[in-house]
């Protein structure tokens, strides 16, 4: 079985590393994952770059990435992103909001229900202009603010955005608290035949493998991951980001699912981006190589 | 459901740091460790410290550890370990051999075939002694020098030691290769009313979490994990250990197993041995904290 891996290393990854990078290189980086056979990544992110510096210039990365194939998404978190995207011709938007309000209350400067309706407004305005639009729902597994999100409030929000019809819907720990159990939950309520499932997960309290894996055992078919593993937590500094794309190449293979991506070359993405970054990233696989050959 | 955890940190944990302790600091660990409601620990190993400086002085460990309740538990890799074992007085051995003779060969200087006898004989020792006499079966997922290890092979030396009825039979991941579709094969295949089943997992390539939680829902009662997921491979020098005891509990108690530790008093231990060992531990949930309580 073949599960899409997003990668979101350039987004995700660099906009929570202390080290800016400029867009010729996040645009190298794009490339040489792109190399390495991945065929769909978020390599920006519509927002103020007064805000998030880590992401200025999305425009010049775009125009410098070559996709040979690829699918290259853009993450937007209000209207005038969605605007932005689609003047830079990009074909795959997703637009990301929390479960919890408190949480949208302090990251986007809005409720639950806003970021609903926004998020019908966009699916709308994307049919027409032939655009797919993912929908992430942040928070589905814990809020560093409310603590637990029910189960059933997830379930809710998910039902009420399935009957727009993303082209996707991916359900976000935004800060690695998940368990399979919940993954299990939520995949489970939320299976349908029309929408795409998936998940972005954070490995912050090392859940994130076992949660991958109980995702595509329960329906996902669109897995998140960086690069490295690289990014981090603005909610817990000293925790790692997302999970490690080449440590889930080597899960999701060894356990029989296909993925198009060649490992050794992603590895050797992995060695390059930990000189650019001048630090050990926090995926092990790129340390210890991957399954032993007979001797 | 309650698991039980053996803590492994003093022993597989520290024989792979470089740093060598004193045997007052181990057996401090120990205590530590005892204090955040650890109720079973392998704790000492009885090699030759001339190959395992690290390991040296056990018995002196022992002396110094106060268990108020908890086992503690010592490995023995020949005979003459057993018997220094027994001298020390202690009721809870652990023989561990690989099944790859070419392992054997290199760390034991053994075969397979041999290291089945041993295990034979050490199970009807510690019969008549009144010792509990664990077999731990290594590279049971992988093997650094023959690569697969046949499943067909693992389960057919599993159910030879079953026969044996030893105390407890625990396969382990020397080299942190495996991935949950191989836990369920051996665990499903290895299930039974009389032996008590159990995993000894390395995180080295990320998946040891996933094998944790895959090896409980598949009849695993015990699940040896190290504080901090200190140690490393001696087969891939920039790789991680064990997997922390601490992200262990957080995954099984928040996945609704209980395993009788207090994972507060746990991150206390992870924070004072990254002071001893003075580096940041691989262990991730001590540097997050748990799961956020409601604002």
């Amino acid at each position: 079985m073949k599960i899409q891996i997003v990668e979101v290393g350039a987004r995700d990854g660099l906009q929570n590393e202390t080290r800016v990078l400029e867009p010729a290189v996040r645009a190298e980086l794009v490339n040489r994952l792109i190399g390495a056979g991945l065929g769909r990544l978020e390599a920006v992110s519509f927002v103020n770059p007064a805000r998030v510096p880590q992401m200025a210039g999305a425009e010049e990365v775009l125009g410098l990435i070559r996709p040979r194939g690829a699918e290259v998404a853009g993450l937007v978190l209000n209207e005038k992103g969605y605007e932005r995207a689609a003047a830079a011709g990009v074909r795959d938007i997703r637009y990301s909001f929390p479960a919890s309000d408190a949480f949208a209350r302090r990251n986007q400067n809005s409720t639950v229900s806003e970021s609903l309706e926004l998020a019908a407004r966009l699916i709308g305005r994307a049919r027409v202009d032939g655009r797919r639009l993912g929908v992430v729902l942040g928070t589905a597994f814990g809020c560093p603010f409310e603590g637990e999100i029910p189960a059933r409030r997830v379930i809710a929000l998910g039902e009420r955005l399935l009957e727009l019809q993303p082209g996707e819907l991916i359900l976000a720990d935004t800060i690695g608290v998940g368990v399979p159990g919940q993954v299990r939950e939520l995949l489970g309520a939320l299976s349908n035949p029309v929408v795409p499932l998936g998940l972005h997960l954070h490995n912050t309290r090392n859940t994130g493998y076992a949660n991958a894996l109980a995702g595509v055992e329960s329906g996902a078919v669109i897995l998140d991951s960086s690069v490295g593993g690289i990014g981090g937590c603005p909610f817990a500094p000293k925790a790692t980001g997302n999970i490690a794309t080449e440590d889930l190449v080597y899960l999701l293979h060894r356990s029989g699912y296909a993925t198009g991506i060649d490992l050794e070359q992603l590895l050797e993405v992995s060695v390059w981006l930990s000189e650019v970054l001048a630090k050990p990233l926090p995926g092990l696989v790129y340390k210890a190589g991957g399954f032993p050959p007979a001797g």
